[in-house]
């Protein structure tokens, strides 16, 4: 917070109370550098714990805090990236009127690094993940619509323990549980920011499948959220019906080369812009440009952060000035979409070590025969 | 827009875009009361219409409409309930800095009556809905947990066209297809501003089933939204295993006489916390004042209106000033908690028609045996 200049901060979404609790709550934790955080809890009732206050409103915390010594401050960090404008306006009001630094920055910046029970908690789902796909293709029969296969998998996820829902930081982003992309509509642009998009069943979820019936020539991408623990891992894999093209497999094959070469450069210290670039500069290389990350619309990263939310910081893009540390967990996904036949390539998610990178969702890589 | 003394507004969130052009898109719908919408879009790529224009960020926009003709506005719509501070900061500067008008209000004033088009839409989501919970029983076998039972609830929803993902209004409300409640459980206060709570597997999502065996003389609520439309539905069943107490099956039997004395006196210009006194009345008259709405923490509501998000207007509560208008669609849900047994009552989907309010979700209210 010192380098934020922040003397305190009242946090107030779920995603940053859980980092700061654990749990979810219906209320606020004040922290600053010199006390052990508050949580002013509005629901549920019976939570316990010395540093438990129960209010009514947000109006109620600064007296408390005037009670136990905390006078006004000069700054506090609001979550500006996340909160309404008109929450934001109600507490900055309530809180004396202070100036607001933003604390939706303090708290990535925070979660940027995990600490090893949050690493613990990705390698669980990661296993879990893991186990998922690896029965995946088990859950297909002939004539199945990508929908069709897509809640198999989506049962398959929540007996193994997903939670269902799926954090994603940006008011834009919905997704239900992940992806399942058959054939051309992998080239379908979509508005979210995610990899790769699809038409979705109604153009108001304009993402994931939209019933296309898996055919023989195609492949099935399925990237479906590891909600298992606290820390999700993200993973994908492909999947294919009969013979696709050598094309495919070519693709899918650089896209697996892609990631080698990632594995083998990154490291701490190592810019998230190079790895970007490294795996620009193959796809051209190979002559794939024009399928990678996309056909139509091409996204314009091949890797996120990964935590709480679904996409935190590091970013591998262009312009990303994100380096990497050791304890930085983040998924990469180099793909590619080959049109009428579907995606190809790889996602798996990642920890920084003090000495590279390694992959928690170990499982193979290659394009799985449904 | 004229009672807001709102000239324009740009709207930029998924559920208002979907409202303005029926579709998800990122961008920006510009309403103004002299022209049509022109919608400026990021992305996907490939969408067409005549107003339609492709932008890259938000202050692509002023110059594009100066170019039209419109000029400064001194005041300008923006969703300050929804979008966060820093995003309305942004929007405000790059529209020559108007002053700011709450363009949530006025949206969710135009969606408080539903169209045509919407009410079928509300009434094919109602028909499924009541699909789904005519098969709801036959998927539950002995041994099953409240969660391998919502799995397989869940399973149902999604073929029969679920999109799975469920809007709510709100950032800090969460929520994965909907509730299944066994048992105890159904005591359990959640942060979330739901009727019910329920622990939740884990406290990072602390709602819903939390893994309790459905035993005998246990009762199951099934609360899983009707997410088959952009118009949802909302429908709670009551499902029982073995002899359930005569506690239970009286307070059910209160909850259905509720909703008889609601619809028998509901219709256009009713106040809606006259609907919510009636309820609580009742529950008094009956002696179940301690179990009306949940035991340890009660839900303030008994109702609230659907339409593309779960929890829009109107408000059934006790402070509540919203009045029935002909066209408002909302679930109306009286619901009781016995410990030890579970919870009971029921939820269905009205329409305000001329003379009074209509089930959409007709489907028999008893208690259905496992």
């Amino acid at each position: 917070m010192v380098e934020y200049q922040t003397e305190s901060c009242l946090i107030a979404t779920n995603v940053n109370l859980i980092y700061m609790s654990g749990r979810v709550f219906s209320g606020y934790a004040f922290i600053s550098a010199d006390t052990d955080p508050l949580f002013f809890v509005k629901r549920p009732v019976g939570l316990s714990g010395d540093n438990v206050i129960y209010i009514r409103k947000p109006e109620d915390i600064l007296p408390i805090l005037k009670e136990r010594g905390v006078d006004s401050f000069s700054s506090l960090g609001l979550e500006t990236d996340q909160l309404t404008f008109n929450d934001i306006v109600r507490l900055q009001t309530a809180m004396g009127d202070p100036s607001i630094t933003n604390a939706t920055s303090i708290l990535k910046n925070a979660r940027l690094t995990k600490t090893p029970f949050e690493i613990d908690l990705l390698r669980k789902a990661g296993r879990i993940h893991c186990e998922c796909y690896s029965q995946t293709a088990s859950l297909f029969t002939p004539g199945m619509t990508d929908i069709d296969f897509s809640i198999e998998i989506e049962r398959l996820f929540r007996q193994k323990g997903s939670l269902g829902a799926v954090r994603i930081f940006g008011s834009s982003m919905e997704l239900h549980m992940g992806s399942v992309l058959a054939g051309n509509n992998a080239q379908t642009p979509s508005p979210y920011d995610f990899a790769m998009g699809g038409a979705g069943t109604d153009p108001i979820l304009p993402i994931s499948g939209n019933g296309t019936r898996i055919e023989p020539g195609m492949t099935v991408m399925v990237d479906v959220g590891g909600a298992f623990t606290a820390n999700m891992s993200d993973m994908t894999r492909v999947f294919s019906l009969g013979t696709i093209p050598e094309l495919a497999y070519k693709a899918h094959q650089v896209c697996l080369e892609i990631e080698s070469d990632i594995v083998a450069f990154a490291k701490p210290g190592t810019a998230c812009a190079d790895l970007y670039n490294m795996a620009v500069e193959k796809a051209a290389k190979n002559g794939l440009s024009d399928y990678f990350m996309g056909t139509i619309q091409q996204a314009g990263f091949i890797g996120h952060g990964i935590g709480l939310e679904l996409n935190e910081s590091p970013v591998l893009a262009p312009r990303s000035k994100d380096i990497l540390i050791e304890g930085m967990t983040f998924a990469l996904e180099p793909k590619m979409v080959i049109p009428e036949v579907g995606a190809v390539g790889i996602e798996n998610s990642y920890l920084v070590n003090h000495s590279g990178i390694e992959n928690v969702t170990p499982f193979s890589n290659e394009i799985i025969a449904l």
